[in-house]
């Protein structure tokens, strides 16, 4: 059975007016002439026809473009744009509404892509018009490089190349030309600029059930704006070679359709058609800037990526090349206030790479090694740091064993890296430095431990760090250990996302400090505090066990279920939430003190 | 058989850094760090770390969300953007490389999206540059309304609210803030936005299977930018009822996830997810606006429509309404070289719609009437026009019969209704006015006969029209009658797209002009020259019966049969090609000469 194409509308016949609305909602330096729904005009709300004083650039034609052309309306481009309905050219009364409603003593240029309904109408509207009094001119534009050139009416059809050309006569008006100047102008432009098509898929109207024309594995050539054939189906192939067969066909000496050869100076622009995303676009422009100044020996002054005249929701994209002069580049250059042509700067090109900057720290300190002879700090600090490694190393098998009754049981085995890695290390650490060599412990792990628990641990020893080097220059005081082990906390938590009470590691960590730091604020020996503290963690740690699971209602577990078997991504979001942390946590914890027992106050270490 | 997507890339493993280098080639104003394929950053190439006197501010995260986050690096907004893989974080040491690149001694300001893997990477890169000296902060944006209030560690996914709180940021650091006040800004903006999905379809990554997840009839409420399910699958339908919901979702009591009450003002984000055509974006910003203001009560100061932040090619769109003041708002006006920012204006806004502007002719010409009595010209011209319209109506069952063997054949009542309404309208024809009546039996040609051939024919008069007022003030010269044919030859001619030798009625008419021409410059008898100017149109008709058509290539033809099989707008290129309009022309004309042949010098008419 066949369903009509999925789109967010409401009434199919409704869509270009409702857009209409839309449109002026967004920009309000635009408007509507009040005359739905067969005039559909939009126009800058800055221009009376009375006062303007400029030549007014008006273009048009069938709707589902868009942006194309009513999204170019806006000071130094198009001054109305006359919609029709989806793909059919707009009636001769709306244009003359639209002429009427912008058109001042300058007079006005009709900008008219080439499709006989559009020629036809624009043309009586024209003519209408200049009986009424006014100044028109007319210039049409066919830029398609497709098809070899027709010996028939049709001619070429108006394809992207039209908004180059709209934005030449824009600036042009702008700058204060008059109509036969401003004309003059955009029918050169018409005459430098070609385009080619390429699809993946056909575009739907509205309310219609969806083409499948193409196969799945195929693309067509030299389509055009409105789903109509092209000049070839062929097998779907790496964008690289599309782009070569575009460029080919547009510069092809055989139609001559653009006067462009080698040396010249040329404008690109990668046109999407409406449901092709940003990134397969410059991809595109990735390869045909190179391919232009190399194979074809041109060079490419400006470059507009974007989605700038639609096919409704087609996967496709045109290529426009346009010869360039120091007088098209002013005008394409020229400020305008039309929402849809694209930020562009002028100006020198910097380079387009820069080499990845150099870590201060690779160039500051490249002569860390451990000291000749250590301090006693520095003797405590490498015996803890040795005990506390051994020791996660003699627990790997029983880490693994109790991680595979909450998790993937390789707990053991990532701990075991990390340790490993500290072991291997220990001999570069600055150890008379407290502080860098925490700083250290954090760059063996990262460096070793890989994973989650990798990425916790190092933010754990690299904040803790940062906290020491601050405050500390000779010896680190308990207080300081305090807070460097407060800042390593705050540090987990708001990078984690977990505080107290959601079953990590931070359920032994927050009752530790929180017990470190009232015993020694109240004048116990440090010794006494830091056990106090272990014991804190400890029960911190055992207290996970009875803790209820995060209270959940049956949608958000459902929602839950839902997002785990989602993609990776989603999968992310719940990866740090297990018991496997907590018991990490507590058992490097409880070696540490253990190892600290004995020490007396002074030797005193975190 | 499953096959994968199309898309326009070539190897799928390169689309970030291809993209990249697509991006820099259409914006010289951004640079990156030479350090493919790990390290992929895009930074602002006016900024060096070592010069750099504002607070940088950088974001990132996985890619698949183009143009999001390397399209808003620019001058006002981000200094620059990290990109990981498709939908995943990226790596520390690439983090890190961004931020060594563009910071300066203010510090920079990392704006994260809340997913765990972005929080845990950018908060080790973040710390890890504290340790080497940089001032950093991080604000982390979770604006996800879909689903309920969670209590686990994920919290709220990162949605579109993140560009508008980049846009905050970036303003405030240009303004010179330091750095603890732009990342109090920053977290403001990220607690006034609100942000909730639908679509359609859902993303497939570059190499990889088109989910079909998603029946033909079926749309998803809540889903997130990576294709991660949503909250709800329900029925397809209009989206007018779709954007009441999503509005609810947002601004529900019951979440109280914005602090948006009624009276409030508001910004409002409509987002597109990489498929969705501008149109249908448009005709959801069209009915939010006014459900903000009217069921909501809210006054909706700025509107920003358009694909802010992708999910690669997924067909849908988010609503983000952010709570504005004066501050914010100032900051969102701010101007910024960020190309993907989307061009706005504040000030005041003008009324959304005018009225359709009235005809200078209608207002000036209202008395437009047949004179009470007709001077010679006037008497003339009735009965010329009288005698020739009901020619025509005499001649319409033949001209159908003849027409059937070329074309629809129609011709005969085409030609019939224009002539009726010709001889309906003479009434009121302004007859002592030569000009001026041609120009009306247009307009009663233009009102009746419809369709192409309506046009054409109201052109031909209007343009007759134009050059008679242009020159002719009392009686028209028959030279002026001449000079008035040439002008609707070329009219006909530009507009239709046809000149000599296209079988059309131009192979008439244009030997009739150069003969009438040659004859009154040689000073020949008025009425002989316009005798031997018809029996060239005569010769001219009849020779189109001998003429070649249009020379095709085999390839021309194959191409022209498949735009003729294709859509109403691709017949519209060929609809004018036809042996019908020379028919109706030469019969025309030919019953013009008939008439005018018993005129004398000085009565005489074209």
């Amino acid at each position: 059975m066949a369903y009509p194409a999925k789109k967010f509308i409401n009434d199919p016949n409704d869509v270009v007016t409702e857009y209409i609305q839309g449109l002026v909602h967004t920009y309000p330096a635009l408007q509507y002439l009040d005359g739905f729904p067969q005039v559909k005009v939009v126009l800058r709300a800055d221009v009376s026809c009375t006062t303007y004083d400029k030549v007014s650039i008006i273009s048009g034609g069938g709707s589902g473009h868009e942006p194309a052309q009513a999204g170019y309306v806006g000071e130094g481009m198009l001054t109305a744009a006359i919609c029709g309905d989806i793909f059919a050219s707009p009636p001769v009364d709306s244009i003359l509404a639209g002429i009427r409603a912008v058109t001042g003593p300058m007079g006005c240029l009709l900008i008219v892509t080439n499709y006989t309904g559009d020629r036809l109408n624009f043309g009586l509207a024209a003519e209408q018009a200049k009986s009424e009094g006014y100044k028109v001119e007319t210039v049409i534009v066919g830029d398609d490089c497709a098809l070899p050139p027709p010996r028939g009416i049709a001619g070429r059809r108006g394809l992207a190349g039209t908004i180059l050309v709209h934005k030449v006569a824009g600036a042009a008006a702008a700058a204060g030309l008059s109509l036969i100047d401003v004309a003059a102008e955009a029918k050169r432009a018409s005459e430098m600029v070609g385009t080619m098509g390429v699809a993946l898929s056909i575009c739907t109207l509205p309310g219609q059930v969806t083409s499948d024309r193409l196969g799945p594995e195929k693309m067509e050539l030299g389509l055009g704006i409105h789903g109509e054939p092209g000049a070839a189906v062929a097998d779907l192939q790496p964008v690289d070679g599309v782009v070569s067969h575009v460029l080919m066909q547009i510069l092809s000496p055989e139609t001559n359709y653009v006067p462009i050869t080698r040396g010249c100076r040329v404008v690109l622009m990668v046109n999407g058609l409406g449901g092709t995303p940003l990134m397969e676009l410059m991809i595109v422009t990735g390869k045909a800037v190179p391919k232009l100044q190399l194979e074809h020996g041109l060079a490419v002054d400006r470059v507009y990526t974007g989605s700038f005249i639609t096919s409704l929701d087609m996967a496709g994209f045109s290529i426009s090349i346009m010869k360039a002069d120091a007088s098209i580049l002013q005008r394409l250059d020229a400020a305008t206030k039309a929402p849809y042509w694209p930020v562009t700067e002028d100006g020198n090109r910097p380079p387009a790479k820069i080499p990845v900057p150099v870590p201060l720290s690779q160039s500051a300190k490249s002569d860390k090694s451990q000291p000749v002879s250590l301090n006693k700090q520095g003797q405590v600090l490498q015996e803890a740091i040795e005990a506390a490694a051994n020791a996660i190393i003699n627990l790997k098998d029983s880490l693994n064993e109790w991680d595979s009754k909450v998790g993937d049981g390789d707990c053991g085995s990532t701990m075991y890296r990390g340790a490993k890695a500290v072991l291997e290390d220990i001999k570069n650490y600055p150890l008379n430095d407290a502080a860098e060599t925490v700083g250290e412990i954090g760059s063996s792990i990262g460096r070793a431990m890989g994973g989650t628990s990798g990425i916790i641990y190092t933010i754990f020893c690299k904040a803790a760090y940062t906290q020491l080097k601050e405050n500390s220059h000779s010896g680190v005081t308990p207080k300081q250990w305090a807070e460097a082990l407060a800042a390593s906390i705050a540090a987990v938590s708001k990078y984690g996302g977990a505080s107290a009470g959601y079953r990590t590691l931070l359920d032994a960590l927050i009752p530790a400090l929180s017990v470190l730091q009232e015993r020694l604020n109240s004048g116990d020996d440090p010794s006494i505090a830091f056990l106090l503290s272990s014991e804190a963690a400890l029960a911190g740690a055992e207290s996970t066990k009875n803790m209820q699971a995060q209270c959940k209602s049956l949608q958000e577990k459902v929602i839950e279920y839902r997002l785990r078997g989602g993609t990776r991504i989603a999968k992310n979001q719940f990866g740090f939430m297990s018991r496997k942390s907590t018991t990490e946590a507590i058992y490097l914890l409880w070696r540490l003190m253990k190892m600290c027992r004995g020490l007396k106050y002074g030797d005193f270490l975190f």
